[in-house]
């Protein structure tokens, strides 16, 4: 049977600032990336989205980011795999916090944005981030895009990880995700989007935009949690999923 | 046989800026207080000096502060209890991370500047720290002013306390420090500073400004890494204790 | 003719935050009081709601606030006469650099929150922001709340002020505002808040919680962006105005 | 006759972090470049900076960095050009609320850091750096490498440009500084550097470390305040230019 697990970022807010939707889009996924304070998220937003993920049953995963609040953690910075190490391992220290103050277990760690971006095609980059988790807890499942430099360090380093897969994003031929500036970089068609995942995890392809099949894994779907369509397109992703028989299930459990 | 521990505030740098004499100041001291990127410290500094307190057998401890970098965590702040609790579980797990990573275990948290101020006199805040330390590992030790709220507060939650005693401070009658606003905050004497440490270890008492003693309970003693007398302070409180028997030592260790 | 100025916060969004709806708010108002990066903003804001005002034919006004984004400014912090002097002559000179990009001048200074409300009995803060205020540029309006010791200061220090009344607020009997906290801190019912403004403004008295008259000078009355009725408050006071032939009029213009 | 400006960065500082040695080194420069709050300096220490300059006759510029404190403005981040905008307006006008609270004027504006060599290559963020001093003030002087795409934005957008060169860095065949990171990026040997100097300001040329001459213009010189030598050095630059006959004097003053 094949089965799937469904991921989104969350507890995006800060101080006075709420973002998006996080306890409706709890009923659709299976695993929360908790921001942890430096390109989002703060103490209090932090608690309280622990909390509602483990009152859903969610699994919950640490979500790094880069020191940059101001550009959401959008815009690359040069870093080097020292301080990627260094972040990294502190923002899951913080949210670790909060897990065991709850009683509960972390699951996962997935970088966020350009975090997530520069590790998936630098090797140095890669392998800090993935030496960092697996020092804080080898347990730890480290989530990055399919393909990417970032799971082959996870491997390398001993660590479960979790290729990661977009329904509604569009793929180039070397298997990398079609950057936000150009103009068919978001499948905006739910239909089409659809049969993108399920054909990613029955068949472990994807068609580029270059016309040709590229392969992948598929052992996550990100989705979104902000932005009108957020709720519906993460139904129809279960519907879809249920009608196709597709387990849809966490790695582990808090 | 008489017994205390040393601690000394260290890992205060922050970026380019450094501070501190965290290398010399280590030789003198049983537990360290590492600043967790509130008030002072960020990740690098976090993992170097979790690292050489390791390396000198030194016990480490979280000092989490108020989130204030430009006031270095020493201006009160109108925090709620609940504010309070959430930024101890954020930066105690934030080391904890760094301490994991070294396959080390953190021995205590004590809180930083105002943060420890207030938290000795207010009932709230000091519950609040208490409930954040218990939660995240009742195993750690919690750090406070002699006879503070926060010892009341955390043995009420039930962990092992330790109470704080100044060599070099002045106390009031009512057993807080003299506020260093005050011209004879600091005992500038370093013979009078040994009596008083002595008395405090051997008789469980200390002279008030007022002229009255009064009691208190020295588990450990506060130092300080800074400033042009700081290490020759340290050694002659090393020298004294010794020649008075008294065991130097940490609570726990990593 | 009696003749009064409206105030509103804006410009509170950062990065990917965003907060209030300025665009329509500026509709009803005369004064535009945009945050300065502290407690709230950032360049990018700044930048659009000076633009946006004076689209609107705002006046602006400079709204420093404590360096506490977390907290939105509202949290009380212990800072030194000096240290209020500094942040404001930073926050009023930084938005300053977007009014002169766009050719326009600063009419005002309101600080925010909790710098606002110290301000108002704390005489040191007072004289330092009014100083601040005054040593940028003499030509700016102090606002502050009617009566308050930030008031006394301006008009020591040889600035004009704006006596700021509040709508939806009820007043204690020495004049401050009743707290947030208290049940009775707001005024739900827009038709007593339209008759304690007339009352403000024509015969210079609100009628205090505790049921006795008191004077105060309505220069500027401070209405809220935010909120569900944000919008048909700001409308109906403008309406209530033109009914009892109140001109409502800034009182410098960019 | 030839004539030099001598720049040094300053009030680096920050909270309770000390940085460099303002106060001596001000004795052999005539432009200060003062950080703002974003990569270095906090309002107190740019009160203090600002006083300090006028008091030793020193010009005083504004010095914006990327928001990066923990990495002193040195990472590339990926800003876009109206980002950079956004930041230096920023950054300028809180400069200038210090400048103008002591009844002084700004001379120049020299970007920091990364941005100082972003700036240099990149044509979108010399042409939005450009803009953004303009519209502040179009009388300030635009300091930038020599040759670069920054001097290139200022002459077009009709500002007075300074072109800086380095005494003690090594210049590759396109004009560029050797990066850090190589062995040779630094010239140890002060009578070298000395030599450079003077031919750069006399020849307007310097010879690569290819090998091959190159031209430049020498409008001022960077020299740095804080190291070993770094007082040494200004002394040594100082002496030699007067050997020279060089006259040492800053654009405008304050």
């Amino acid at each position: 049977m094949f089965r799937i697990d469904i991921n989104c970022d969350m507890g995006e807010g800060f101080g006075a600032y709420e973002l998006g939707t996080d306890e409706e889009i709890l009923e659709f996924v299976t695993s929360a990336n908790i921001a942890c304070g430096y390109h989002a998220g703060d103490p209090s937003v932090m608690r309280k989205t622990v909390r509602l993920a483990l009152d859903k049953g969610v699994a919950i995963g640490a979500h790094p980011g880069l020191p940059d609040l101001a550009g959401f953690g959008r815009r690359n910075m040069a870093l080097s795999p020292q301080e990627a190490y260094d972040i990294t391992v502190y923002q899951i220290g913080a949210l670790s916090g909060f897990v065991r103050a709850e009683g509960a277990i972390m699951q996962h760690v997935k970088p966020h944005g350009a975090l997530y971006n520069m590790a998936a095609q630098s090797k140095g980059l890669a392998e800090a981030i993935a030496e960092a988790v697996y020092k804080v807890n080898p347990e730890l499942v480290l989530f990055g895009l399919s393909g990417s430099e970032l799971i082959a360090a996870g491997e390398k380093m001993g660590l479960q990880t979790a290729s990661e897969v977009f329904a509604d994003r569009t793929y180039q031929q070397d298997g990398s995700l079609t950057p936000r500036r150009h103009a068919d970089a978001v499948i905006a068609d739910t239909e089409t989007a659809m049969q993108q995942v399920i054909r990613m995890i029955k068949e472990g392809k994807v068609r580029s935009l270059q016309g040709k099949d590229i392969p992948l894994k598929a052992d996550t779907i990100c989705i979104h949690g902000d932005g009108a369509h957020a709720l519906a397109f993460a139904q129809s992703i279960r519907h879809v999923l249920q009608d196709e028989a597709v387990q849809v299930k966490a790695f582990k459990l808090g």
